[in-house]
């Protein structure tokens, strides 16, 4: 949907979103490269032989999971193209055990498209730090949340599209932008560390670790866990069952 | 330096520094410590006995950062307290080897402190992609950025306390402030990876592979490598010497 | 204990030793530490100015550790020196967050000193893969691995001794010698990676993740978590007393 | 080929042999993938349109790799078994961003197969610590390095063999079995990762920054980089071209 601001000079057309995402690219992701990499420890090369799933190797999955053996996880590997504004991709760039390739604000001019929070986000906090929760916000919040974000962020693209065109270099101008901007990432993550996010970055209330996070980025942790699920279902299962727990 | 903006209803005072700083708040680092660890190859375990650098240690730090045995520098680490705006932190937050806490935008109310550049930092960009350079701007030019940052920072920050002022989240307001909003950050890094650090991020000519990063960051590199020097001199002086390259 | 064998040619003294040990050699270690990395997201960069550790502090300190925040103990850095047969530095660098160096088989010839298991090591495991327990062993047990040992080990340095005096490089010599040789190494870990190590290198029932790690790397981690304690009591008070979790 | 050592009360068969390998299992790898990523940064959310190489693509490439902007190429992923001995694995395992699952001889039986020096390894050492040159030995030095591990593996391997019938466990008897024994390994690693080990533990004489590896760990480097150039060609090739750089 794009918004243009009345009563102001400038009309560039900028456009808001509230949708966040992260699409699957590519995978080289089993259940059975995880039993593979745990039966070397008892089979050595024998491992490699493994192309079936056994009713033994599902309760395998199950033991490492329980027990925090984790390693056999690692040789799976997600690639994903993240669509979120700049406060998700801080967020999610905490993540070390992953790689990362975004688009840059030096060697590109940003585009006018801003994350806006949807209706259906909840706009207020309750409770105190580190046990924070959320309710609605009345419809007057809502309507003065999307002005505000109509105003700001056409206000600050504006700007930024006044100092490009006097010349000012593209990282000088880009100060003035908003966290709201959406960016775009590639991301590699194995399927270890995808757990880790996902349990961090999702709030799911019957986890052993609760997790409070950002609305915004559960988007891109729910996108990661649905292809974790369906390329590692055994192994997801057992992330559930076990609390969803990530060592 | 507070300012105001004239003919506007909001008038928060906010704040503009060009400071940006890393301030040394510890270190477990010395020359030392890297002869220890390379001589434990060779010495086993009377590596520990050394307590004074002879002349022929210093030849052995040469011959390490000469030869890209990097691993011995790892043993020694420094923390820095990092203030800078938010599109530099995320420029240092891509070094993953390295430990980081900053500032929340969801647990805090973020204060009005604003990075611009200051008279000295040029505006204009000229070349093509990976071989930019950079030339003063105009007084013009000057005038304009000051200009623009004032409105869109004071702008954005008015809209940010609006929001916060109608019960709506501080996580939800937050995202009408720009990248160019102060933050903190607790940086904790080894004395290999600060090597890496100040190879990409300052832009030495004489360097083997000289870099191109933003100027911004190259303050926050800058401090960083007057901690290095002056704790760990001949191991700086045998990075600087081989063409400051990391491996 | 120097021992030699009876009967045989070759008289090199070989020595054994049931002693393996992690000497703590440099810290840069604190709770005040933790909670300043932790302030910072609230207080920004008047988390630096904290000095001394209040009640409050020593609150969030367990509050950290129970919500498995754990970021803010990674500015907390031990370098230890690690005394440890071959076998126990292959499972302690598994830990892959940490900086080694090792005395090299390449570059030095290594000196005949071997692990033997010591009179208290139970020799003897029953139950199943997952769930061993391990039994003290009869005294005709314990006879028999220290007569084994010191013949093999003696045998194999006498290969190694052969092969080098004939000429023989020495790191093609060394395939003989056995996993229960010493190696000496450093090793440099922040607190939230030691956690890890000793959650997962000691046996300690009542953690809520127990773990069964080969009695040798016991001792390492035990030292490990000595030195842990001793430098920051209330962070290592607070780990025990919610399970031993290291995430 | 099996062995057996004449005039020795024990006659397990032991099976000596020189090949060490990586065989590839698996990947997510190709050219494009850098290309892809590398474009993100200035091309956002159309970077993922690409499905085919251009001329200016494998341009794009060679100047990726001449800049060492490298992180481009972590999002290729490789899965390797390994096949080698106990002291190469060790080496292989310093090489911490990887993921590895290895058999166990606290889970397992260790089966008695050796790795022996082919009659085309150098054996003798010659020149100073850091520039060592090797030299091929006199046929009575090859002679004597088969008999001595024919010897030192058979004894060790028959005291591992007591040790267990004895009733002693696996993890406490497997003490004596020398470093030259084989083991299994899956490996995964990335692109910018395997050229750091194929830039160490490879030596080429035009690389700019030369390595002087253990030749067995070579075996596994020379495996991994043929599956690299096939996946990769025009990375490899770009690799190659400038010096064999990897940071």
């Amino acid at each position: 949907m794009a918004s243009t601001r009345e009563g102001e000079e400038k009309l560039t057309d900028i456009t808001f979103s509230s949708e966040i995402k992260a699409e699957l690219v590519d995978s080289m992701a089993s259940d059975l490269r995880v039993v593979q990499a745990a039966r070397v420890s008892t089979a050595g090369e024998r491992a490699n032989d493994k192309t079936e799933l056994t009713e033994r190797d599902k309760g395998l999955i199950k033991y490492l999971l329980r027990e925090r053996h984790m390693s056999p996880t690692e040789h799976n590997y997600f690639t994903f193209f993240v669509k979120a504004p700049i406060f998700v991709m801080r967020e999610l760039m905490r993540h070390r055990i992953a790689s990362y390739n975004e688009e840059s604000g030096r060697y590109r001019e940003l585009k006018p498209e801003f994350y806006r929070p949807g209706n259906d986000r909840k706009l207020v906090q309750i409770g105190k730090p580190g046990h924070y929760e959320f309710i609605d916000g009345t419809q007057k919040q809502h309507a003065m949340t999307e002005d505000a974000y109509l105003h700001a962020c056409g206000m600050a693209y504006d700007t930024y599209q006044d100092m490009l065109q006097s010349g000012i270099a593209r990282e000088v101008a880009r100060g003035v932008l908003p966290v709201t901007l959406f960016s775009s990432c590639y991301v590699t993550i194995n399927a270890r560390s995808l757990m880790n996010v996902i349990s961090l970055r999702r709030n799911v209330p019957e986890s052993t670790y609760p997790s409070y996070p950002q609305r915004e980025i559960e988007f891109v942790a729910e996108d990661m866990e649905k292809a974790f699920a369906e390329k590692m279902p055994i192994t997801h299962a057992a992330f559930v069952e076990f609390g969803r727990v990530a060592l």
